[in-house]
């Protein structure tokens, strides 16, 4: 390989002369070919001038580059946690890097090629003595930064500005920066770490782009090899776990392909959820355009029907109206697909894909592309008119490498999206919440999932890192809107037990816009337990907008205790229970999340139907859940053994049922009227329903009806035992017979 | 004056009869010509199609009004509180009548003629018999409404439709309306309750706007007179208190001159705040508008040095940079020059103003304009490009008639707007909390007024009325960021007390954009003890962005607990001070506020400068407070006592300092750096200030020490007793002499 490079070089450098007398040291080889290409960069610098958005983009990264080029170079002593300064300096140069080598082939000006080469040096001469970094928390500590993690995320950066020198710096300034940075580098970060680096997870799968990137660029075949296949022998302990808890040896599959193979699901959704794919999709599709630039025989873009390119697709698909990231399993809020990472993705998918033109408008909203063939390509689809908007459907969503360990799915309608969880267990970020959903109005919390308690990169809190109540609280099944069996999270919370299972859909029907259902069935969170629950979208127009109608159906061998939580977001308007305030508040229990809740009222039922009517951003929504006379309704509220003030107080109303083997908890979450502050006007501010019911309940059926104030009534019918689209089925209720065909029935009349 | 109408009606009408034949019954009389004008119509009518923002207006009113037409007349017996159906009918009629009569003489389309009419008709059929509301609640209860309040707003719209058909209709409708509803309806709200109309409030406001009103259209000059000067003899109590708990009583001052002569300062304030402001703007301009036309001899819009149109400027200075007022006293969050009340007092203000064109940039903000002449001369302002910005600078207003009882400044500096209160009493909703302060940043609260405790028009709130916590903890000092003494609110929280009192300004100067400096005393909140507290806006470049110095001084004749509140607003990140966390929460105290607040936290500063960092919309904040080895840091938070969930869990930090006399507080609060959920930077997340220090303390100067990490020091020395821009001053501190001239000295030097 290295033959040839230096063959071609030869040839190429003759052309590389006409380039000007300011790039005489430019010997234009087969470098760049890792992102930028030789031919890329030629059709970039034809089009400058011409294509708005990429011109934008580039005058941006350059007013950035040269702003911290002016501060000069700085590569301390390697000290801090993230959000430290050591960790934001050294974060900030390899960022820095990757812009200042694009700009240097780019604008082909040599001032970018002598800061990034001086910048190089400097770490070279650091790195030769570093010793591992002196903060102790991870499992797998770099020298640069605390973990390896980031070590490697300075790697694929740094390669993409090495390979853009690469022909510009000297074969001694080469040899000089490979043998003592770069292949120390790669190596301390794979076989220095192989607990880190010989993993499927999304740790390992920076630690591979790392190491491949930088073989590809030095043609280090050796690194290659390591990259995509992973170490053999890498000597781990079977037992072994990481920070977050999650086991560290994966069955020995290991490298960049068992990474790609593993987490993705045949519909493109990444088994740790959107937060981290994000993350996790800069190193995956970076890696790739150099293995599809130079190791174009990999088909690593169609590889596996092209998951890499439908793994952006169902990315963008799990973002709300805002383009805000549904927080699954240890997720920040906010993150959403105008970070640095979608654009990458968005960019990447839409040139190496199919040139979807949905994408353009994602990349027309990021404003901004990236300053490559990819980039060019989406600034011209834009500037060519030919951008189409990305609509978001419903949409289900397999989880697993065979599609087969449930899934996710998002049902959408008018400006409400439902997030109903079915998922395994997302590998060693994901949650204790099987069944559990979230739901937005207009891109607002509505139904919360708490996310994760952290702040990532706040040096302030806990060093940026994952914070005690991520596990207290944010993992634990009370944090969710789902079930939980006597104060216990799902598979006592036990990683162990929770990566061997997962949630098995029962239906997704999304064919009737105006009556979607998504069903699934839960075994294994509590053995002897089956949890079923349904989620019904109901827009048929009955109500004022569309409301959800939410039927768990629990069946037991044993007696339990159970707790429903509806982590509502908002101002309590108005409840029609009566509840006990206590004059001081205590926590509602010692662990499994309780520990963190306080207990603000107790109500017991008056009706067959507690109500909780509460306002959010100028909405009114209504809680209608049916209730047994023993029933408890629990207001609680999150900040309880929370001494550093890490979590957000906020509440949830918990249905609180005990003494129960089978029970079905039915309830409807409504949004209806609306409330300005400015025009002081409160429209609708009451629930629309007068009654909601439990018709009936086998071991077959659940029936369920509702009854609008304005004389509708609905009755939903679902099989619980066959989703076979031809069985007909025949059931009476309250003398009343009704027959239909397929797994479930929905009958409207007037009261 | 009947007598002149009616001979001129005969005149026009053969005028009339030219408009055609859908208008037979058109007499063009000089009705309209309250707010419309006859001239006022026919410029209009000539100018359609030709001012983009007066088309767009009237198009969106069109469309508005033909669909309430579309559902048909609803004049529902009075049942409900606000945000009940028929309170919200009632209003949304009488606001459909004033448009729909606009319509009419604008389109001269008869069938908004013809719905005023049939509308009225009814309501005449029901008022003749109407007993009063059957809800007691009220001090003045209404008819329609359950408050006299509601009923004068009805009848402030309802004359203007009236106006505006006045000609269109017979003269037997015209006998039959005055005569069974709006003389008797004018009578119930005035004479019929003098503890409503009769006071200088904006309660009266509207009722004398009212009164006036319907006389001027109707031509009745005894409704015009006591509109204007109140009832002579009205035999009230005078120890008698509204429910609001204000005296009814003025000093015998009432009518709508005494209103206007009253609550306005010189500079505009009002002294109710600006969130009453607003409300009671609308009656005072609209009859402002009905008198400057019928009545040009007052001269109205001059009165008091044109005080209407001052005041109109100073209500949009009293917003932050989204237009949302400060919530001084009572005032629900939100509220803003968006509102329909505004859009009427731009558009008035502007053109029987002097077209001030900053007043034009508010209008284009709003997005309509008023379908009258002042609305057709804003929209044609904009047209021409007259519109100029409208800068809000740092501003101070004084309060009271004569501008001697206090007042409000506002510091504003880049994003930073710093409100400080040092007004009257604020009648009836006043808030006991001299000397507070609270800051926004780019419109986010980062230290909150609480506002009010109640949820307007939203019935299932308490009706929509103030909710009891609003007394016992919304107007409670405690709520406020300023300093309580031995746990006792202002005045003991008694309006008796309160309303005799105001504080005094000290010092206001902002002649320098980097140093602004605002300083105000009070001397009654506790007999016996003097509060001084100065607030330094200080924007000279020491640090990243502005910071604010606090410098409350107090010196008492007896021992005292002092309890200073910051009301921040976020997420804590960071104390460096130890606390112990309660395991279950108390309340803090029994009452005076002190009920509503939980207990999370009692913290002992370690060193010299407890700080305090919070992340509050993508930004950091730090409160840096000098404290004593004995004083208690107190992390609270709203919710106590509260059993239906009417406050919000919001947090503060109370820094408390028993057994002292004299003593000053030193706080500084300083935003900086920021962090983005999107990008995951966190930058300058740790505070600038190396040190606060108070380095002298005497009766006659008080000088504070900043330093800054950044290696500089800056001391603001204040005279306490000497305001004088003359004075000379020398003073040793440290050992080192300072001299200069003028109440304070301010130096920056490098440490």
């Amino acid at each position: 390989m290295r033959t040839k490079i230096n063959l071609l070089g030869v040839l190429v450098m003759l052309g590389g002369i006409l380039l000007g007398p300011s790039l005489n040291r430019v010997s234009a080889q087969e470098h760049p070919n890792l992102v930028l290409t030789k031919a890329g960069v030629e059709r970039i610098r034809k089009e400058l001038g011409s294509v708005p958005l990429f011109d934008a983009s580039l005058k941006k990264i350059k007013v950035e580059v040269d702003a911290e080029m002016d501060l000069g170079i700085d590569t301390p002593i390697p000290k801090d946690y993230s959000g430290g300064y050591t960790h934001e300096q050294h974060k900030r140069n390899f960022l820095i890097l990757q812009k200042a080598g694009v700009l240097f082939q780019i604008l082909q000006d040599e001032k970018y090629a002598i800061y990034i080469r001086d910048m190089l040096l400097q770490y070279e001469a650091m790195y030769k003595d570093l010793p591992v970094h002196p903060k102790e928390r991870s499992y797998a500590r770099g020298k640069l930064f605390w973990q390896c993690l980031n070590d490697s995320n300075w790697l694929v950066y740094v390669s993409q500005a090495y390979d853009c020198i690469y022909d510009w710096l000297s074969k001694k300034e080469r040899n000089q920066l490979e043998k003592n940075l770069f292949r120390p580098f790669a190596d301390f970060i794979s076989i220095g770490n192989p607990q880190f680096f010989n993993r499927v997870h999304n740790h390992s799968t920076w630690g591979n782009a790392a190491v491949g990137m930088i073989g590809l660029v030095m043609g280090d075949e050796e690194l290659i090899h390591r990259a995509l296949y992973g170490i053999e022998n890498d000597g781990l302990d079977a037992n072994a776990k990481d920070n977050d808890g999650g086991f560290i040896k994966t069955d020995g599959k290991a490298g960049f392909l068992a990474n790609l193979e593993e987490p993705f699901s045949p519909d493109g959704y990444y088994t740790e959820g959107p937060y981290y794919q994000r993350y996790a999709m800069y190193p995956f599709l970076i890696f790739s355009v150099g293995l599809h630039n130079i190791k174009p025989e990999l088909g690593i873009f169609e590889h596996k029907d092209s998951v890499l390119i439908k793994s952006v697709d169902a990315l963008i698909n799990l973002s709300n109206v805002d383009g805000e990231f549904f927080p699954l399993n240890d997720a920040q809020k906010g993150m959403s697909y105008y970070s640095r990472e979608l654009v990458t993705a968005v960019d990447i998918a839409y040139h190496y894909g199919k040139k979807d033109p949905r994408l353009l408008s994602i990349a027309e909203k990021q404003d901004r592309v990236l300053l490559d063939d990819s980039g060019l390509s989406v600034a011209s689809g834009i500037r060519d008119g030919e951008v189409e908007p990305f609509e978001k459907h419903s949409i289900n969503l397999s989880d697993g490498r065979d599609g087969k360990q449930g899934g996710i799915s998002v049902l959408r309608k008018e400006d409400l999206e439902l997030v109903f969880k079915y998922t395994a267990q997302g590998l060693s970020h994901g949650h204790y919440d099987k069944l559990s959903f979230m739901l937005y109005d207009d891109g607002v919390d509505v139904l919360q999932d708490y996310g994760m308690a952290r702040f990532v990169n706040i040096e302030q809190k806990g060093g940026g890192n994952y914070l005690e109540e991520n596990t207290s609280w944010a993992k634990q099944t009370i944090a969710h809107n789902t079930l939980i069996q006597n104060e216990t999270s799902h598979f006592e919370g036990k990683y162990e037990i929770g990566s061997q299972h997962h949630s098995e859909l029962y239906l997704y029907d999304v064919s009737n816009d105006g009556l979607q259902v998504v069903s699934a069935k839960e075994s294994n969170a509590y053995p002897g337990t089956e949890m079923h629950r349904t989620l019904v979208l109901l827009g048929d127009g009955a109500f004022e907008q569309p409301i959800i109608l939410d039927v768990f159906k629990v069946d037991s061998k044993t007696l339990n205790q159970y707790d429903l939580p509806y982590h509502f977001l908002g101002q309590v308007m108005r409840v029609n229970f009566e509840y006990d305030s206590p004059s001081s508040l205590q926590p509602l229990g010692t662990d499994q999340g309780y520990q963190h809740l306080y207990l603000e009222g107790v109500g017991k039922p008056k009706t067959k139907n507690a109500q909780l009517s509460w306002l959010q951003n100028g909405k009114f929504y209504t809680l209608t859940t049916l209730t047994n006379s023993e029933d408890e309704l629990l207001f609680t509220r999150i900040g309880a053994n929370d001494p550093e003030f890490n979590l957000r107080r906020d509440a949830n109303l918990i249905l609180r049922r005990k003494n129960s083997k089978n029970t079905v908890f039915v309830s409807a979450v409504e949004p209806h009227g609306n409330y300005s502050p400015v025009s002081e006007f409160s429209v609708n501010s009451n629930s629309g329903i007068k009654e909601l019911g439990l018709v009936y309940d086998s071991k077959d059926y659940t029936a369920i009806v509702i009854k609008s104030l304005k004389g509708k009534q609905a009755l939903f019918i679902i099989s619980n035992n066959s989703t076979s689209k031809e069985k007909k089925h025949t059931l009476t209720i309250n003398k009343k017979d009704y027959q239909w065909t397929g797994p479930y029935h929905f009958i409207t009349t007037k009261n």
